[in-house]
């Protein structure tokens, strides 16, 4: 039998997510695994890798197979979804010629490689050559696209991690957020200040109990090691395939707290990933909604979950067990006063829910305005502390708490900040509406069963994957497109009462 | 300017070296890292790089460009080498369609992994089926390649590995070699018991302290950890790429000698990568010249210096240092008499220098006989028993150690077992000249100054990466071709006083 355009299409989307996959594998093990001399080579290896998948995108065929799949009256309203997200796919590639594929490639290996160097040195200067022409690379790949798209410099790249999203859309948002967060950040000091403080557990903390007690919390939340793995990266993500999830984490054996969110934090955008509709698992429907959405379900875990009182009644004695912790620190009281404490501070991935906006707002503005131009690399680190300074009231001591703290510049991943502050929206109204939904929600957590909840979140957000748009799927689980105010409200209610 | 033919196929084997490179990377992952879940995707990424490397391999252009850049009269000597090799390439990459490259690597994957549980459980009905499978597919691999080269089935599959050796010349040698060897074992073995036996050290040897010493070793014989790593695996090998090799090992807390000379060994592999010719690095002229050289150099590093007396008076002290041991288990005479100890046993990759060509002679006649159709994977274990009987007088307590120990058929390497004597005879050759060559090469192992081996190694065999014939580098280095002759007089010198 003679296969459709759009059976076509479905074979060179299955042979495009085998590439991709095998490029997440090696990106994993770069930031895990890789000996220091390995990186020319690998920058070569995803590079090439970057380049097939981007010829089998835009050969010459597709475009006629999309538009005769397109005009087949034979396809299911999923496949119709699947094949949108093909177009998707195929129009983001077809803007870039092959060239600048490869340019933009290498200089992200080159660029992310002698970041770490820079970071571990806190000196900005070894890195800027190298980010200024991953910069200009980034800006040939926004102006091509925008030409495609029809969209400005730094919309045709946040289209990239947030399909559909606009900086007007989020400029709204931020600017609600501006106006709501600094008189709110007072009150929840002079609240906090009302309270007896947090006590630190004091340590050591081996690194070998504080990855067994991660590693038992992520198996309670339903992450399966005969799928999955958790190492060691400078800077934490969750990769790997979705039967083969890869997280990672950083640890301090004076502190556990910090690394435990942070593999749970992992852990909640790998249970995403797992819950994917497996039917779809080599389309692009089967893939991700977005960053934000990703995003939604790591902070879902991370702040609506397990930084509560439920969970942490479940959790402390599971955590002081573990340390062979004893006394007044390692009660839930304590624990839930360390773990919703709210500090301006100067690292984003250590920051508090409350001052983390602030975080993402500032990597906003400087990134679109490096993009647009109005922002050189040069002035990037002034610029940094000047906006910290306006926006929390700080100044890093060094660069290496300022702007080189992140890995995505440097990594090329621009247009991307913004997702971790829609995610933090759509995690609060989401959760609200499963625990409306189902009531076993919140006893469930409070007793370590979190299959009411891993349930109501596959039905309605994972197993929906790519085949319903970011707010189609937020109106489908919670009744309405993402709304600021439950996240306000959430704020509220957690850090006020 | 134009570029060339050949420079068109530089250009091509350029993005065929960096795919291959990470399809090292994802095999070395598979081994060592990769949670159980991610075999089947695992399966298709590895299936998809291969398809997509012989899609660049064999596109019809190839052909013409090959033609036209025989007729190039400007091309140096190593620029000819190297397009010879990129003809060999080419000529058997052409011999397959690319559905039999997909079913290859895809049975490949299915049953090494079957294989795994298989060989846990002792149980070869296990994996039978899988193996029943990948035996077809690569006899019509065998096929397809004996048409195309004007060779046997077997011969086909051995060019793979050791480019020109046919079966009649290891028919010769192996020949040779089986009337040489049994009645040289007795001797051996009544020589052995004439004298004091070996005294095992006692553990337990903590993997800790024993990757701590191995890694030691690498080290001093070279081994650079910016440009590698070390890793457990089920079976052991070298992989990655020539700036970032993976050597694995597997531990045994109560014996530490095995795993020791075994991370030896592979570092001898790592280091001949390390030292092909660096500008070539990205063509086939560039490349192992083949399994036998390859073999040679682990060999070399393992058999003739590692478990040399020499070696030992180095290695002895911070061996027993490494372990806090003392006494007469620990001294330079004990530990040679235990790295050159003579049993007839059951495994390979454990046997001793005069056993192990009798465990080759038997995989060699085995999967001979199953290209050829005159033994049927259902017979194999019979078979391999009988082999056994003959050549060494032992019966396998279950197929783990009989027909289920090595990965080989299982992961598709049919051809490949001839290599490893090749190898050894090589490794004879190649010490016996590098150390009549220069005289401090013996006395630098003494002190653990491996200088002067490593620089006439790397001088007149790792630096002539494939721009030579292997019979060429041997004769270049050695003064003559493959010779039995050295082997055997190392085997006597050895043993026998």
């Amino acid at each position: 039998m003679q296969s459709s355009a759009y059976q076509k299409l479905e074979e060179r989307f299955r042979r495009l997510k085998a590439l991709s996959e095998a490029e997440a594998i090696l990106q994993w093990d770069l930031a895990t695994m890789m000996p220091h001399g390995g990186a020319a080579g690998r920058a070569e290896q995803l590079a090439e890798l970057k380049a097939v998948q981007h010829g089998i995108l835009t050969a010459a065929e597709v475009a006629d197979l999309i538009g005769e799949a397109e005009s087949q009256s034979n396809l299911d309203a999923e496949q119709q979804a699947n094949l949108n997200e093909i177009k998707r796919n195929w129009v983001h590639a077809t803007a870039l010629p092959e060239d600048l594929v490869i340019a933009l490639s290498k200089a992200e290996s080159a660029c992310e490689h002698v970041w770490r160097t820079a970071r571990a040195n806190a000196d900005f200067s070894l890195v800027r050559p190298k980010l200024e022409v991953l910069l200009s690379i980034v800006k040939d790949v926004a102006s091509a696209k925008a030409d495609q798209l029809n969209l400005s410099l730094y919309d045709a790249l946040l289209d990239q991690y947030e399909p559909g999203m606009r900086s007007d859309e989020i400029d709204k948002e931020f600017s609600e957020l501006e106006s709501f967060l600094p008189a709110f950040l007072n009150r929840v000091l002079e609240h906090q200040a009302r309270q007896s403080p947090a006590v630190q557990p004091q340590g050591p903390f081996p690194v070998k109990k504080q990855k067994a007690l991660g590693m038992q919390f992520m198996q309670a939340l339903g992450f399966d090691f005969d799928y999955g793995r958790l190492d060691v990266s400078l800077h934490p993500f969750s990769g790997g395939t979705t039967d083969d999830l890869r997280i990672t984490t950083r640890y301090d054996e004076s502190d556990f707290t910090s690394s435990l969110m942070g593999v749970l934090h992992e852990t909640g955008h790998a249970l995403y990933d797992k819950g994917l509709p497996k039917n779809w698992r080599s389309q692009p429907a089967g893939d991700a909604r977005g960053m934000g959405m990703h995003e939604s379900q790591s902070l879902l875990i991370e702040m609506q979950v397990c930084r509560s009182r439920a969970f942490l009644e479940y959790a402390s004695p599971i955590i002081a067990n573990a340390f062979n912790g004893a006394g007044p620190a390692w009660e839930v009281d304590n624990l839930y006063k360390l773990y919703t404490r709210v500090t301006p501070d100067f690292i984003r991935v250590d920051a508090d829910e409350v001052t983390y906006p602030a975080h993402v707002i500032v990597r906003y503005r400087l990134e679109k305005a490096m993009i647009e131009g109005d922002l050189s690399v040069e002035d990037l680190p002034g610029a940094w502390n000047d906006l910290m300074k306006s926006l929390l009231g700080l100044t890093p001591p060094s660069d290496r708490e300022g702007c080189l703290q992140d890995i995505h510049w440097y990594d090329g991943a621009w247009g991307y900040f913004p997702t971790y502050t829609l995610g933090a929206m759509m995690a609060a109204q989401i959760f609200q509406a499963a625990t409306q939904s189902d009531v076993d929600i919140i006893p469930g957590i409070r007793q370590g069963n979190f299959k009411p909840l891993m349930s109501w979140l596959h039905q309605n957000i994972h197993n929906k994957g790519s085949l319903f748009s970011t707010n189609e799927i937020l109106t489908q689980a919670t009744g309405k497109p993402l709304d600021a105010n439950v996240y306000k409200a959430h704020l509220e209610n957690r850090y006020l009462n």
